[in-house]
Parts: C-alpha cells; sequence; structure tokens
C-alpha cells in the first residue's frame, strides 16, 4: 500500500477515498488560491460558499432531488437526529412509529420517548438477536412519520428496499450506507446521515428534509435545535463544521467523476459483497451472522469456529495491514466494513487471507 | 509568505499556527504510524484515545484546573451552548443573569428566554453602541448563573478583569478570547469556546465545566444536550468530531511547547495589541471605535475617514496580501482579528501598510 497504508475495514470513522485524502493534503497550506488553509477561511467567503454550494449539488444530482427536498448539515451527528426528529416532527397529540433493528434504532426510540412522546414500535427483530430485518410490518396510517435504520451496522443487516406506506412519510437514519446504491427520495419525509461511514469525516450529519415537513416544526425551539433555522441559511446560521463539509464535498466529486454515479458505485458494492459473502459461505470455519436475505452490502458480520481463533485472526490481520476486522464491542466476532471507499482489491486482499487463516487454523 | 500564504486577519474561522497546518498536512495519510488518516481512524482507537487525552491534559495545564472541572468537546458551536446552559443549569423558578455587550450576548439571552426562562439583563453597553464594557455591575445574589461574553468579536470590546459576585457562578463565552492571556477558573462554573478562533477549527466546541453544575443536570433531556452525557463519556458518548479535536491537541501543544504557555502568549498578545492601537492613536486618518479601556487584544475595530476609503482600503490591503480586514457586516468599518496564530511579524507588515495608505489618502 501507498505510504504504508493499511486496508482499513473500520466501521466508522472510516477509510475515505485516496484521492480525495490527496487533495486535501495537498491544499492544506493553500486552498483553491485563498493563501489559507480550508481550517482558516471564513464560512461567510466566496471559497467557502463554492465548497459547501458544490456539496449540495453534487447530492442534489447524485440523489435526484428536486426543489422540494432540502439538503442541510448539521453537528452532533445521527445521535443529535435521534433527538431533533421528534422534537421538530411531532405535535401534541402526534404519535410515529418506529421499526427497531438494533442498537441504533434503540436509541432513536429512547430519545423520542425521554422527551415524553407516544411512540409505537411496529416491529423488531430482537427475537433472533437483530440477525433480520423485518417484513410485513403494519404501520399505522395516522403516524407522523414512520422511522427506520436501514443499514444496522452492528449487527450487519440492512434493508433491501424500503416499506411503502401510503400517507405516512418514512425517516430513515442511513449514516452507514447513504450513497451506497441509488433509491427514490420521494417517498421520504427525512433522511439523515453521520458522514463518518461514507460520505466523509466525523462532524458532520447530512440530513435531507422535504419541504412539507419543514412547516411542522414549532416556532419556540432554540435556533439549532430547528431545522428551520438551517433550512433558512443554507446551514450557516453559525460556523458551520467547514473542514468536514468540505470532505464531504470532495466525496460526492469522487462519486459523481471518479466512480460515475449510484448506479456504478451499487455494482461495485454489490461485487465487493458478493466476493466476501462468497468466501464465508463457500467455507465450515466463517460463518454470516445475518440472515442471507437482510445482509448487508457496508458491513459484513461473520464469526470463526471460536473466540479464541477469533482473537487471533483479529491480530495477525493487524499484523499482515488489515484494520478495524473486531466486531462491534457489544456483540463480538468480526467484521468487515465495506463502504464505498474500500477497493475491490481490500476485498479481494481480504478473502486470500481469510483463505490463508483457515488452510492454517481450520 | 511561504506557500504563498497571505497574513490573514479573519475574524473566524481564523488564522492557525502554520507549524500546526503542516503537522496535519505532513501526517495526513498517515496518523502516528497507524497506516490512516486521522479523518479515517476509529474513535475508540488508542491513536484518538491519545490525542483527546492529550488535548484535554494539555488544556488542564494551560488553564491550572484541579479536578472539580471537566473539559468537554461539543459540537454545534457556542451557538448551541447558547441553548444548553439554561437548558441544563436551570431549574423551575430558577432566573439568571446576562450582561449585553453585543450581537454574541444578545443571541444567549434570546435563547435562554425563548425556552420560557427569566433572564435578568443586568447590564447592557446598547446605550454606547456596544463600544464599552459596563462597570458597576449589581448582580443578583440569587441567580442561578451569572452570563458573561469576554470578548466582542464585532464591536472589538472585551473585560479586562472578570467581576466577582458573591456565591453566584460565573459563565463565560470565551469564544474569541480563550487561551489568550491566564485567567483564574475558580469562580466560573462553566467556560465555553467555539474553537475556530483561538483554539482550532470550526467543528468543535471546548466547554469546561465545574462538578457541582453537573448536579444541576435534568434527568430527562436528551442525551445529547447533556452535559452528563459528555462529562461521563469523555466526549464520546457518540462519535466526536475527530479531525476538529485532534487540531485543538495541536494547538494546545504549539501554546505549551513552542510559544511556553499563556503568560508568555499574553505578553505576546498585549504587544501585538500595542502596536496597532499605536498606530491608530497616532493618526489622525484611523479611529478605534472600542472605548480605550474596554479595548480587545482580539479584534482590532477601526474606521477611515470615509466609507469610500474603508473599501479601498480593504481592497488594496487584500492586494498586498493581508486578508479579512473588512468589518462584521453587521457594522461596517475595518477590523483586524490578531488571535493567538498571528504573528507579530502579521502586525508589523500591516501597519507598515497602513501607515503607507494614510500617506497616499490622507
Amino acid at each position: 500500500m501507498k505510504e504504508d497504508r493499511i486496508y482499513n475495514f473500520n466501521a466508522g470513522p472510516a477509510a475515505l477515498p485516496l484521492e480525495v485524502l490527496e487533495e486535501i493534503k495537498d491544499s492544506f497550506l493553500n486552498f483553491d488560491g485563498s493563501g489559507m488553509s480550508i481550517a482558516e477561511i471564513s464560512h461567510r467567503s466566496g471559497w467557502f460558499n463554492n465548497v459547501i454550494n458544490d456539496a449540495i449539488a453534487r447530492t442534489r444530482r447524485l440523489l435526484n432531488l428536486d426543489d422540494e427536498f432540502h439538503v442541510l448539515f448539521i453537528q452532533g451527528g445521527a445521535s443529535m437526529q435521534f433527538c431533533m426528529i421528534p422534537m421538530n416532527l411531532l405535535r401534541e397529540g402526534d404519535t410515529a412509529d418506529y421499526v427497531n433493528t438494533g442498537t441504533w434504532s434503540a436509541k432513536a426510540i429512547k430519545e423520542a420517548e425521554i422527551q415524553g412522546n407516544t411512540i409505537d414500535v411496529v416491529a423488531s427483530s430482537e427475537d433472533k438477536n437483530f440477525s433480520y430485518i423485518p417484513k410485513n410490518i403494519s404501520f399505522n396510517s395516522n403516524a407522523a412519520y414512520a422511522h427506520i435504520t436501514s443499514n444496522n451496522t452492528i449487527k450487519g443487516t440492512q434493508w433491501a428496499s424500503y416499506p411503502e406506506i401510503d400517507g405516512v412519510p418514512l425517516i430513515a437514519d442511513m449514516s452507514s450506507d447513504i450513497m451506497c446504491r441509488p433509491f427514490d427520495i420521494d417517498q421520504f419525509g427525512l433522511v439523515y446521515a453521520g458522514a463518518q461511514k461514507n460520505i466523509g469525516p466525523a462532524g458532520v450529519c447530512m440530513v435531507i428534509i422535504r419541504d412539507d415537513m419543514l412547516k411542522r416544526v414549532p416556532d419556540m425551539l432554540p435556533s439549532m435545535l430547528k431545522y428551520t433555522t438551517y433550512a433558512s441559511k443554507n446551514s450557516m446560521y453559525n460556523t458551520p463544521p467547514c473542514f468536514a463539509i468540505y470532505t464531504v464535498q470532495l466525496v460526492m466529486k469522487w462519486l459523481e467523476e471518479t466512480i460515475g454515479g449510484l448506479e456504478k458505485m451499487a455494482e461495485i458494492n454489490l461485487n465487493k459483497a458478493k466476493i466476501l459473502y462468497e468466501t464465508i459461505d463457500s467455507s465450515d470455519f466463517y460463518k454470516g451472522t445475518a440472515q442471507p436475505d437482510s445482509r448487508s452490502l457496508m458491513n459484513v458480520t461473520f464469526r470463526l469456529p471460536d473466540e479464541e481463533l477469533e482473537k487471533r485472526f483479529v491480530e495477525q490481520a493487524m499484523e499482515s495491514g488489515f484494520g478495524g476486522l473486531k466486531g462491534h464491542r457489544s456483540v463480538g466476532g468480526c467484521r468487515a466494513s465495506i463502504y464505498n471507499a474500500t477497493p475491490v482489491t481490500a476485498i479481494e486482499a481480504l478473502t486470500d487471507f481469510m483463505k490463508n487463516f483457515e488452510q492454517k487454523n481450520g
């Protein structure tokens, strides 16, 4: 690997495209001829305006967003959205549906309930240790919204397609799979994604919100907690996280210009996941933990015959230049996070390593 | 200037020490031997733990903080603190004192009042266009806290010393002057500072909070809005803004190791401000806008004989490599922000330019 870089399979913060990192590095003392670092320029300058507007324009093109949708950049990660969503969108007497597919869904539910809201958990996969995405869910037709987590980073599950609910706006936490494939935004009222997995560094959350949702926002909320503040000020009511937004811009540029859009990205991701899952499925040594029809394209979770072997696997992988293969501390096992920025060559190198490890230890 | 860098007098985001920028650049593809960029490493890794813990340890040493104080990193800038402070620290029936020294104080007051709190604005310098810091203020002895803005970036005023109030914890927004000089933390219950002026890039706010203040935090607040969440999880309840915290760490290291601490920093800042104010005071062409005893060491605001000349001054300065000299859009005029990272050589070059401009246009 170039400059002694490792194969980065971290779950988030995660790998970024090498050419994005190189562009940041090369321009770091003098951004776009400004004579200043991107970390030093005023957010009110033409330089930064170009950055944020280009990030938004590229997001719009990549996701086919029409004027009904606003693209916002908000601090605090997805966790801040867990509280902002009910705070902004639930009014007196409203209820909301949530689907519980694991840790992040559970946190979203908790932060809504702590504010005194009535939440209906309409489906959960807790009965089978969150190893699947529930099907045939009965959503409430009078819910203010229905909330799902599109990809479960920890358990390695992902919605293959999104539920259609008549008249109820869908809200999705897409932190770990936004931009991994095209999707139809039309039924969504709001989509959010902490950047640090698929679209940038930690420190900014992308929020895509439909115009009619903004009309629900109560007047008396603090400014920084209102979606309308961000929508009316192009996310610059106060100083935005400039470096993080700049990196998101470069990732969007990479997606458009190097990858060629989300159809192409999806092809690449499907192929990457296929190579890895086939390696797992063709072996008796490795065992996938998610149910096959609920498997994630982004986080591939698997076990080895015992914990001792898992420990050795992670250690030897690290020594061989594969980082981040340890499963989430809450569940153990192994996990390879293979977000957009992970190249197929990294997957091929990993599967070679896995086969080799199996031969020696199987 | 090296690499065609300009003299950066921006008000924020603002100049960072060149050696900090160079260290970030040099390690950007491979941080500390990790084989990953700082923008790619897990916040749960030893690498990032070292970063955040070193940033905190250096902050503690620089400000002489004992164990009573917690150093937190929170997203959303000072503007998020405007709402979090009353949300966390005012209980049913409590009132708080605020001093209004301009735009930022007014916003802090607004965000407290919008939550239904009773605020007493115990002093204001609005009568003289915020050109001074009020003296001999009668604070309420039963207030839950007293809030001040230590430096007014827009009007160029700064508290020379802090009021002492028996039994009432002082809270200060030090976004634009933290670490510019030593100060006695003992009477403070909470100090906060958006990083993007004196201690880092945009995207993180440093909050220093005394232990007894944490006991006031209501249980039923959303997790991301509670100080206790950050204090109990070393600011890593969720993914923190890693790059911004890393940059803060490097600025703290620069303050300790290159500058030699806050006494030294204060000497340098006093000298820088003296050179600039003397240039203004010795001329009939330039006119300072803040009252002399309330002048800021960080933001030097001044006018020229007319707006046409001010426009020309800012333009010609830019052409000569001096950026950011335009006053805040809300007040006009000129402003040189001379935070910690602005070297005395930049001030000397600027005063040479000012004298030259006066000769040609005076």
